[in-house]
């Protein structure tokens, strides 16, 4: 059992630390098929409960839910050039079915733009059908050499909304929207705090005319592209003929869209909020939010049992996710399990507590101790998850505006990324070759030219030419 | 526009009106890839509404979700040696990676089993972490010459449940109960009736030692198995090395299950409920339980949208799935349309029925219509729905019982099938033999022999050896 073996601490090796994390807490584990991992249930729960509110937020948007097949045949993804190229390195190809060899090889989805504007081709025929508002939940294969564990598998389950519109504004206002609902769920229910922006023209999705994403900081200072959302204008409707018939009765090209987020969350909820003890999981997104410790000798284990169990129930019922650990194991080793599993709230019981009708309260993200009055609990609780929710929110945001810096020189830019590590606001000429350059220099990219990046005059840290804002770069997972 | 256009009649052509039905109801559609299905919104809604139940009673009963790849090396899939025999023809290989040639094929999972079993080997010590009580939500792919939407496609969409226990007694109550879990779904929600009992030695899953399944009599007569339960003793266990240490020290093997049932479910649903019209959805398991379609000509427009869209949201803030039809065409066309897609309740809104606060229903089972008083609806609906929901559970029941025959002889059962159509009840021996001469001579198979078949003495009907119960015989999709 892993309960006693402490975990590598963040600052000697945030690697290891990540690794060890996922796998002592039963997040996930490694597969027989390389790169491919197996998402244990509280990863999983985990990944419901993003599911959910994503979900939720989608629908409210009109947005509706289709599943399309994940073998696409190799023809179809070669219809748009640019997507072709993006996406061939990294194709799983079935060449045998069935017993035969196939007549054409067919690819795993590495995404569904292509499968999708094929089959709308032909069905699309009036504006009246327009926008539509498609997403899916499914699993996608990307052959990957380097893998991490939730941050980048060959296999992973995203979800992939495409959406076709009439005009492009329509289109562009729908990318919008949807990485908006995705810094919601972020933001509001995860506590990750984003900065928001568009990507720079190569680093953005393969076929887009823009791309849209959120970016976020973890605790080694490098970023993490948590959520996309492309607007891909006619480039996809002209490469499959998807043509409608406008009011004025003239045939036209859509203008659509994709957006999409995957278990890449689960990994960048734990690199921003976990610590040396285990996974800290926000009470709005975690899977069992209260655990009860009963804690007594042999002789009081009844009646200290019984009002564990009966503390269970009240709070089941007021609606929180509680366990009672029950188990015949030293309370201190209980801690320490709950803890690595990042649980919110632990209650503590013991026969002092149950004698006196109080009970002791541990807050997993600050370690805060204190003893209340049961009869407190229902009312105290939700204050308590409010505020811790608060808390982790405003301390990532916190740690990630301390760890931004603004450069005005190549030399503070390699310096500021070496020595305090952390995101640059710098000015770029806008040109590709400077971009490569810092890329090949230093390894930071443009992570994004964010929205609240405001018009300043300035130089390109690269080669001094003008610039009229300052984009973020980082080194990035 | 399909709104017009009547579907081909039951009665004349079974399978053509099936095909017409999921096509013209936008459930579904043809993929570019053959054997392979797009399920559409409405479709997919069905789908997650089923999901959503299962799971609730999967969690209920403490499974947990998980996630395993979807590829699998192909020699693990070797390893137990009657479970690779029974998929190898329906494999998909992927045999090309990130540009190479892999060292070693992977297929894409046509269930799971190996890649778990191989998994815990590892990880299962002691018998304090059994049981083990798994389940994923995924796609499978299954290579099908003869597809048909929804019941027999390449790729489908499943769950897949697995535990491992201590004891065998543990693992055949639990194949037992996840057969009353997928039992109480279909029956309470879907208003299908089963059939359920354990499979004969021939038609168990590959591998397994009991098969159990829920059979399903549609309206051409023929049998669905709509949901399996395995019992598979200590094979994979064997086959993978899964031991555990028991409470007295002693290593062994583990005794596992399986359990499945997938989007076929959606394509039962049809096959039992639809008519001549289009779908009749039970309204515990319709995506939009009820449809007002208002009617009035453009003068007094305004005040029956009105109406019709307070009454929307009441009846939604009722806890209703609800959609007001506004769309510029005839009401008769919205009817035909919603009928087709159907919906369980229709409320029809025109100036008489506002002038006298009143609303006229339809209900989509029987056709039924009547004028009530807008201000009694709230009151009313529960208890149609309550009656919908029952009725049509009844008149399945109904169908199946009055199709379902007892044969006593060879003769007889060739007659039956051949005119009659429907379930056959007849004695059977036992043996490989006169099942398999059985099938050739009527491809009639024995779907299950049922839990309610009581002992009773007779002679098979093919040989005419002793027999000591009737079992289930059925021509099946």
């Amino acid at each position: 059992m892993a309960i006693n073996q402490k975990l590598t601490k963040r600052s000697d090796d945030f690697a290891k630390w990540y690794n060890e994390l996922i796998l002592k807490s039963e997040l996930a584990d490694y597969s027989p098929v390389r790169g491919c991992m197996i998402i244990l249930p509280l990863g999983y729960a985990l990944w419901e409960n993003v599911q959910r509110l994503m979900d939720q937020e989608f629908k409210k948007t009109q947005v509706e839910n289709v599943y399309f097949p994940a073998l696409i045949p190799l023809s179809l993804l070669q219809k748009e050039a640019e997507h072709v190229e993006g996406f061939s390195p990294q194709l799983a190809v079935v060449t045998h079915g069935g017993g035969k060899e196939l007549a054409e090889p067919l690819v795993i989805r590495p995404t569904s733009e292509t499968i999708i504007w094929q089959y709308y081709a032909d069905r699309l025929q009036s504006y009246r059908q327009l926008p539509l508002l498609i997403n899916q939940w499914c699993n996608v294969m990307r052959w990957e050499m380097r893998t991490r564990l939730f941050l980048r598998t060959t296999e992973f389950l995203w979800q992939e909304g495409h959406t076709a519109h009439a005009t492009p504004a329509e289109a562009e206002e729908r990318a919008l929207m949807m990485l908006g609902v995705y810094r919601k769920v972020l933001e509001e229910y995860m506590a990750i705090p984003c900065y928001q922006g568009v990507k720079s023209s190569q680093e953005k999705f393969a076929g887009a005319e823009n791309s849209y994403s959120l970016e976020v900081m973890v605790q080694d200072f490098k970023a993490v592209q948590a959520a996309t959302s492309h607007n891909f204008g006619q480039r996809f409707s002209k490469a499959f003929g998807v043509t409608f018939l406008n009011e004025q009765d003239e045939r036209q090209h859509v203008y659509t869209t994709s957006w999409g987020s995957s278990t890449r969350l689960i990994g960048t909820l734990v690199m921003v909020h976990a610590d040396d003890r285990g996974l800290v999981l926000p009470p709005r997104i975690a899977r069992t939010q209260i655990v009860i410790v009963p804690i007594s000798d042999s002789e009081n284990r009844k009646r200290v049992f019984d009002a564990a169990g009966k503390l269970e129930n009240t709070l089941r019922e007021q609606g929180y996710t509680v366990k009672a650990d029950y188990r015949d194991i030293k309370p201190v080793h209980k801690f320490y399990d709950w803890e690595l599993r990042g649980v919110p709230l632990r209650i503590e019981i013991g026969l002092k507590e149950v004698t006196a009708e109080e009970a002791t309260l541990v807050q997993r993200d600050t370690g805060k101790k204190m003893t209340v009055r049961q009869a407190e609990l229902s009312e105290l609780i939700p204050g308590i998850f409010e505020e811790m929710q608060r808390r982790m929110f405003e301390r990532a945001l916190q740690f990630r505006d301390e760890h931004t810096y603004v450069v005005n020189s190549f030399k503070e830019f390699r310096e500021v990324l070496e020595e305090k590590k952390g995101f640059l606001r710098a000015h770029w000429c806008g040109s590709n070759s400077c971009e490569n350059d810092i890329k090949s220099e230093t390894e930071a990219t443009i992570r994004t030219i964010p929205f609240d990046s405001e018009p300043e005059t300035g130089e390109c840290v690269y080669c001094g030419k003008p610039s009229g804002r300052r984009v973020l770069f980082a080194k990035a997972y």
